[in-house]
């Protein structure tokens, strides 16, 4: 086993991260030449970190707190012989969660309830035997796969290679996605955000999707086009769409969003900071372990793809 | 087998059930001296009912379609010698679901969210790990029990004998539903309405929960006592209130619950009449072909008991 690798904790170091570092055989340290890997937390900006590995080339390993890197892209691709690693697969039970609290809760119609001050008709509908899209195969998209498996085997994931995904009714590519969007009556987003998923769901497919189905985003809020959607609730031409995520975000006053009867915004919450913590702790502890003997990194980004 | 027994539907016969009863080996017909069976569903009022049983002495076997048949007990216990049946374990599905997407919306606080004008901080907790009270161990408290049991492990079933219900962590009666109460985070009702049960969570048992804990009901509004609900969410003693039913029922216009901020009222939705139609179908399919052999009836009531 190789020395005991100094690790740096950005802006700071919370004791159970600096637990994480020690159990998994690192130490921690504040930022020097001596430290070789860095854990980039909420709060550590773009430019600070651009300064922090201009200045110090040691730095061999950096470890990010969400589970998609694409806030981090530019950097990793300036720095490729950086091993870079993200928490992908890591928070798949809080996102995962969430995105079957948002399903349900669209089809039992749950935000008109909450907004309702006077008894009205029974209305919602069931998941039970329901179509469902879901975008994305990463830890995230196979967890949701394993709850709303529990309501509906009719399934399609959508990812990037065809490879079937244990418990899917069908897998397809990108080049299914528009045939899969047809007959669903729910399409979860559970993608990476990279240059070829910008807009994903844009005015064409969101016009291929039936006018009773519903869009839940958990992922990044780019992947939808906004105005589309914001057009196509207005006219009814979907049902309605939850947003953990949006575009802009957050989401400004007076958004037209924040008014659509069909919409449910929610600020980013699919995993809290109280639920990714011993998520991420995991992670941490896991990679130090591995950076200190030199084996394969979790969650490795590829400076390619970008996730 | 006997000859086919003639069923009336009242106030008048959907074509699914007429369906039922027909695969049953049953026939429809109005209202007659020949009817032995009668299926009530939703618009025939228990006024009409007790005049027909005045006057149709043949009648030995009355199918209502809710589960709960607490709307019909004065009539089950003054004509105790018919054997009436409910729709009891018929809608655990549905009913089930829910509940779960109740727990987890106001978990997750999606009212707060579908009520919010502006982007906020992250918030919510997860079920996973929660304790969890689930009152009745009928079909819906069981399917209630199977959905949670994916996120926690920690779940008490509060029933009226203790014969341990499989997945639950522990199993209580009633007189260990105060302690059960202490330790949840999450108290679900699912019992049945009788006079043992109204005001089953008053003043005294809402003073025992948690200020954290959430409660949810999807069983019958008198089994919760409103105005101890309201001065405890109003206090700030409970953080929130799913209500899918309510006592008064309809809840009127202007009622404090109404505008209650951390209440959720759904308007007796979880189990839509599109929802329940298939079960209730296959309840009516399958008791007109006991009430034919003479074989035992499913979703019996027992007219000491009420359910």
């Amino acid at each position: 086993m190789d020395a005991a690798p100094v690790i740096t904790i950005l802006p700071e170091a919370p004791a159970h991260l600096a637990d994480a570092v020690r159990d998994g055989g690192g130490v921690t340290a504040p930022l020097s030449d001596q430290t070789t890997g860095l854990i980039v937390l909420a709060g550590e900006s773009l430019a600070d970190l651009t300064d922090i590995l201009k200045s110090h080339p040691a730095i061999r390993w950096i470890q990010v707190y969400l589970a998609g890197a694409d806030a981090w892209v530019p950097l990793i691709q300036q720095y490729p012989e950086i091993r870079w690693t993200s928490a992908k697969g890591a928070y798949g039970q809080p996102v995962g969660e969430y995105a079957l609290t948002l399903t349900l809760a669209m089809l039992r119609a749950v935000p008109t309830f909450a907004r309702a001050r006077s008894w009205g008709p029974p209305q919602g509908t069931s998941l039970y035997g329901k179509r469902v899209v879901i975008v994305g195969a990463g830890g995230v998209g196979r967890e949701i796969l394993r709850l709303v498996g529990i309501f509906t085997p009719h399934i399609t994931v959508v990812r990037r290679h065809d490879e079937p995904v244990p418990g899917a009714e069908r897998t397809v590519t990108d080049a299914g996605l528009d045939d899969a969007l047809g007959g669903s009556d729910v399409v979860i987003l559970a993608a990476a955000m990279t240059t070829a998923t910008r807009h994903l769901i844009d005015a064409r497919r969101l016009g291929q999707m039936s006018p009773h189905a519903v869009l839940i985003n958990v992922a990044r809020g780019p992947l939808v086009d906004t105005d589309a959607l914001i057009a196509a609730l207005a006219e009814g031409r979907l049902a309605g769409a939850a947003l953990d995520v949006t575009d802009p975000q957050p989401l400004p006053d007076g958004h037209p969003l924040w008014s659509e009867p069909h919409a449910l915004i929610s600020p980013h919450t699919a995993e809290t900071e109280a639920m990714i913590r011993p998520h991420l702790a995991a992670r941490v502890r896991e990679n130090v372990r591995s950076f200190r003997n030199g084996d394969p990194l979790a969650g490795l980004v590829d400076p390619a793809k970008g996730y």
